[in-house]
């Protein structure tokens, strides 16, 4: 694979540039292109790319691999643009956020000769731009592929061994699987970060609200900064799912809402409230896929031999400590009722 | 002010510990109380107090300052309990999230002679307990004092005094206003947060979601992590102004949602998101308080002079680069719409 090309050299695609030029194979050529000059001449600053074509079809010309970054909606025109120019035999892949209508324009429009495999690395950054990328910006993070069922296992293997080459751990997953997943696990968090900061911004009070701002109001709307063009084509491209996850999130802040506005037991609330503490903490602490934990650890805190085992050291010592602070405040609450409560 | 008792010395208390220790006045006795051992012992450990008493009425003895550093509902309970025990002329202060009830609670409670000035430093990080204390923890975050009509003002400067020796900046504000404010800009987020995390938590996809959660999922729930005795506390001593703003919420993710749903001009959407990222940008590139950004950016880009005056060179490149990009996409779309669309 003497050749490589990458069309769209914003922040992923020259971030996969640096990243082989760090771990790619000895005589390796790069070759970049992207439709904003800015980008491409960004990429060959950064040394993300070895040269830089205008044109898309010179730059895939005897390119064994095909890199398309570029947004969603913009990976059609490429796909038409490029169609004619691959070789035959090329892996063309790309990394966008939704997977179900990228195989299918690949499958309309690229060449029978040629390989298509969806590619999704799951990473990124607030900065956008080949100046803000980073060779390790993909080291630990998912990098889902999805495969038509037709497509050799070698061109797989390509894929496979470029997600890998960059530090990331290959995920296998069928298109419309995955982009039902990413619309409640990645969508639906920048629709919510949006419309959090929408809803603050448009406030009479937003002079007072921005002064105040901490942290915890950053990273909540964090997601609102995705590139408008990405969430745009996101939006688009997977409008269904996150239409049925942005109904589906209303109706949790509902239940959370009536849950607060209606409290007569305090207790409840905080045995509540801890309980999705506890699970948070898991799954921070990496406590996830087939080992998560069970639902009702506050219940039924095993013994604890037995949690250390399920959950390590660190965890199970939080839930212990959480379940006696819960108890300890329980007895404390019970108490407090019975004396007629603090007035509150 | 040769005494300062810090009861409650969790996080919080034990980083005002730590940082009056490195700014404090020589001589400046500090001493610590919990009810739970564990931090009180921690809290000795890092040296954010000299000494420490279990007993709060103790620790308050010859103190000139009081500092109550406990889980809002709990701030009522040590009230109750130093209040014959403080000195004459003490000045008590908390750094409860929110205002309203700790401010009539000090009213009820607190003798005549000492002088009540309510705090809430706007800072804070995922770790809890006061081995995750840091003296720099309130550089630069805002502390908002909120005062009763009555009080002296050199009681309300001891606390100004407090903060700004923390290298936190004050902010003067009535009790009210301050919940009405963080209600919309801290609890909201926490709850929207939660809720984001219950979702997915209890989707039966949950196994392949945290596997493919990554730093934005993680970002936008971050506050789910909240210590659920302070998160039930702030929910319940703030319940009212917080469902306001969770309706308020759900309404906006509504709009979102319909906006998503029946897109019938793709560029429109488009230009919706790329105003709420400038406007997001400029926040995030600290225009806030009454030198905001006007609300149709996009609409009415300044000439270039007059925007670098108002925004700074930063974000006016952004705002430039953004109004390119953006005229760029409406092109393209306008001429995708006229040649008959994608077929997406």
């Amino acid at each position: 694979m003497p050749r490589v090309a990458i069309i769209g050299t914003g922040l992923i695609g020259a971030s996969i540039g640096l990243g082989l030029q760090a771990n790619g194979a000895p005589g390796l050529e790069i070759v970049g292109s992207d439709r904003f000059r800015d980008n491409a001449r960004g990429a060959e600053q950064v040394h993300a790319v070895d040269r830089v074509e205008a044109d898309p079809r010179k730059a895939v010309q005897g390119a064994g691999l095909v890199i398309i970054a570029v947004p969603i909606l913009a990976i059609h025109e490429v796909m038409e643009e490029i169609a004619g120019s691959l070789e035959p035999g090329a892996v063309v892949t790309d990394t966008g956020s939704t997977k179900g209508d990228v195989l299918r324009w690949a499958c309309e429009l690229l060449p029978s000769n040629v390989a298509f495999v969806g590619g999704h690395p799951m990473a990124g950054k607030t900065e956008t731009g080949p100046r803000a990328a980073d060779a390790k910006l993909f080291e630990g993070a998912r990098w889902v592929i999805a495969a038509p069922r037709n497509v050799p296992g070698d061109a797989v293997e390509v894929v496979n061994g470029l997600a890998k080459g960059l530090g990331a751990l290959p995920q296998f997953m069928d298109a419309m699987e995955h982009d039902a997943y990413v619309a409640a696990i990645s969508h639906l968090p920048m629709a919510a970060a949006t419309a959090l900061f929408r809803l603050a911004r448009s406030s009479e009070a937003w002079p007072e609200l921005s002064v105040l701002a901490s942290t915890g109001f950053k990273d909540t709307t964090r997601l609102t900064a995705t590139e408008p063009a990405m969430a745009h084509d996101i939006l688009i491209t997977n409008r269904e799912q996150i239409v049925g996850w942005l109904r589906r999130y209303r109706e949790e802040l509902r239940k959370l809402e009536d849950e607060i506005a209606n409290v007569t037991d305090e207790a409840a609330l905080f045995r509540s409230i801890s309980e999705t503490n506890l699970q948070y903490t898991g799954f921070r602490e990496g406590v996830v896929g087939r080992q998560e934990i069970h639902d009702n650890m506050l219940d039924e805190i095993p013994e604890a031999g037995m949690m250390d085992l399920i959950l390590g050291g660190a965890l199970a010592e939080r839930a212990r400590e959480l379940q006696k602070r819960s108890e300890e405040r329980l007895a404390e609450s019970e108490r407090e009722m019975r004396s007629g409560g603090r007035g509150a």
